[in-house]
Formats: C-alpha cells, structure tokens, sequence
C-alpha cells in the first residue's frame, strides 16, 4: 500500500462482468463519501492511452511480441506514476479494471511468453504499487464467450482456438490465485450481478475499516 | 554476429559527425557491391518511428522516466526484430546511426538512471544481437557543441549544464570502450573529416576480409 489510499483491481476474462460490480462499487463508495479514482489498463493516462492506440491499432500486425510486451510496461509505468500513486498518496481508493496480473496471465500464461521477463517489466513498471486486493472474476470460458457473443450456432476452428485460448486465461488466473490467496480473491461470476456484488463487498467493507 | 552479415553502428554525442561518415562509408561500400542496410535509432521501423514521436514530443513533459526506458526498448524491439535481424540473415551489411549503447549512455551516464535496469532491457530488446563493431565519434565537449551552434557568445547557466551534460556522456562512451575495447572503438573527430574517414577504413578493411 502507497500512502494511506487502498488500491482494488478487477481482473477476469472477457464477459465475466467486470465493467458492471466496477461502476457499482464506485458508485456506493461515492455516496459513502469515499474519494474514488476510477481508471484502466491498457490506458489510465494521455500517454498511456497513446500507447494503448499503438497496441490495439490492426495495421500493426508485425508488431513484435517483445515490442508489445514493452509497450504494455511503458503504459503501466506511465499510468502507475501519474495517476496511481498520487491518489494513493493522497489517501484516494483507486479502482484500476485490470493491472499488472493481466499481463501475467494474458501474455505469460495465454500466449506463452516468460513469465521471468514479464515479472521482471512489472516489476520495473508498478515501481512497488501492488493492489490491496484483486477480484478475480471467474466463470467458466464457454459461458464467458456466449455473453459476449450473444447467440452463436456450433463452434468453428477459431471459435475452438479462442475456447482453448481463455481456459489458459482462467487457469492462470487460478494459479496466480494460488500463489497470493491473501491478495487474489476468486470471485464466482456465474451468479447473479447482485450475488457477485455480494462477494465483492464481504471481502471491501473489512479493508474498508482499517 | 547473426548469419553471414556485418552489423557496424555508429555513436558519439551532438557535432561528432556521425552522419557525414555513415554517408560516406554507406556509399563506398554500395560501390563495392555490398549490400547496405542503412538505418538508425530511435526509428528504423513505422513502429518505432511512431514511437520516436511519442519520445520526442514536447507535450510530453509529464513522461516518467520508466516509461521513456520502456519506450526506447520496445523501439529497439522492434527495429532489431524487423529490419536488422532479417538484414544480418540475408548477409548484408547493417549501419545504424545509434544504438543500444546510446542508452547505456544518454539514460545512465547522462541522466542517472540505473544501469542494471538499462542493461536488462538493452538485453531483451536486442535479442542476442551485438554490432560487431560500433565507432565511438569522441571529441571535446565544447568543440562538438559549437559545431552545433555554430556561433554563440558566452555561456549562459543552460549552456553550461549542458556542458556537464554532454561531458557525463563522453566518459560514459569511453567507459564502455574501457569495458568492450574489442567491439568499441574511439575515433578522434577532431580531426578532418578524411582523417576520421581513413581511421574507420582502417578498422573497417580487416572486417570485410572475413
């Protein structure tokens, strides 16, 4: 922890919900008179959110894994020592939709690179920032992909490669989970929206009170 | 050294000259047959070079000095990745103006900012490719300046920082030539710039010969 401010970070695969239990928790902190800073990664800041163009721009297809690996580092660095740690230092409650747990599992345990080099870039880029807890939103990675998709027929080939793809994602959540139980708290995201909101403030309201 | 090609790069603080000897030598060797790959640093590639203008722009002020690391690697990621890499395999002859020991210097020597970090990017950023040699352009500090500026009168405060400056990153070249006198070679750019041509033929030659 940074200052007297408590640093929350969503993480999840696509669907699992994120975007929902985020705008609620900030909302009822708000009106508990808590001072929210809500953000997101990949972005979080001008510069970062120019980065974040870069890494998602189509045209890019020769981007180097390495290169992208860097740049996905370059934007937390940014965002993490222009925005994170001030509102922190201020006694804020920061609320970031993904942080560096995601490029753990997104490039180390999704595609494959090291997780050394990775561990070491977060390192660098976090510069002693880690979350004072993590909800990791869980949910099984066919019921993921049809709330995103909506209604779909059968599965084709890259429909198949996306399944296999996310269940590496879920796994690696569940092994980061494993590693820091006291910080990563799994949380089941098929339930109901309020269910999982339930979840979520069992585990807030303690944190909140010290 | 990668494949059958000759990786040769070019360094030196502001006013050495680095680009009238790169002209020359790139033009000589096209005249004798070989195949040159001209290229340099921060730039090379349309990532890169749009990471160059991320780096250079002077909105920027408020980029943390992590991030600018991060940015100056994951250009060169992608530069070694794209261009000199595949260069180096096809056997040609690869001259960049810059590269990672510009870093090692501007960053470390000239800024301060740790070496270890630097060395573990310029490590994962270079992906095993090391020039096999680089021209250090050294010459006094004030002479390369007013190169620069052409005419001026006295030194003002910013002028003489920038002396400071410039004088941390000359010990920084020569450092590193003290530590890899093999590959890194002080070229006196005092002298005319035929003088300075024949002391890079002169190591150059035997390269060729190999």
């Amino acid at each position: 922890m940074v200052g007297r401010g408590l640093f929350i970070t969503f993480e999840g695969t696509d669907g699992a919900g994120k975007t929902t239990q985020i705008q609620r928790l900030s909302r009822d902190l708000k009106n508990a008179n808590y001072d929210v800073c809500l953000t997101r990664e990949p972005g979080g800041t001008l510069i970062s959110e120019q980065i974040r163009d870069m890494l998602l721009n189509p045209d890019h297809s020769e981007m180097a894994a390495t290169t992208e690996l860097l740049l996905y580092a370059a934007s937390r660095a940014q965002h993490v020592s222009e925005v994170i740690k001030p509102a922190l230092t201020e006694g804020k409650i920061v609320i970031s939709s993904r942080f560096a747990d995601a490029t753990v599992v997104y490039q180390g345990y999704g595609r494959g690179l090291d997780l050394d080099r990775i561990n070491y870039l977060n390192w660098m880029a976090t510069d002693g920032v880690t979350p004072d807890v993590t909800f990791v939103l869980d949910l099984p990675v066919v019921i993921g992909l049809q709330r995103v998709q909506k209604s779909r027929g059968g599965l084709d080939r890259l429909e198949r490669e996306k399944i296999e793809f996310h269940q590496r994602l879920r796994d690696g959540y569940r092994a980061l989970a494993q590693q820091e139980p006291q910080r990563l708290k799994i949380i089941d995201a098929q339930a109901t929206p309020d269910q999982v909101y339930a979840q979520i403030q069992a585990i807030i309201q303690p944190l909140l009170q010290k």
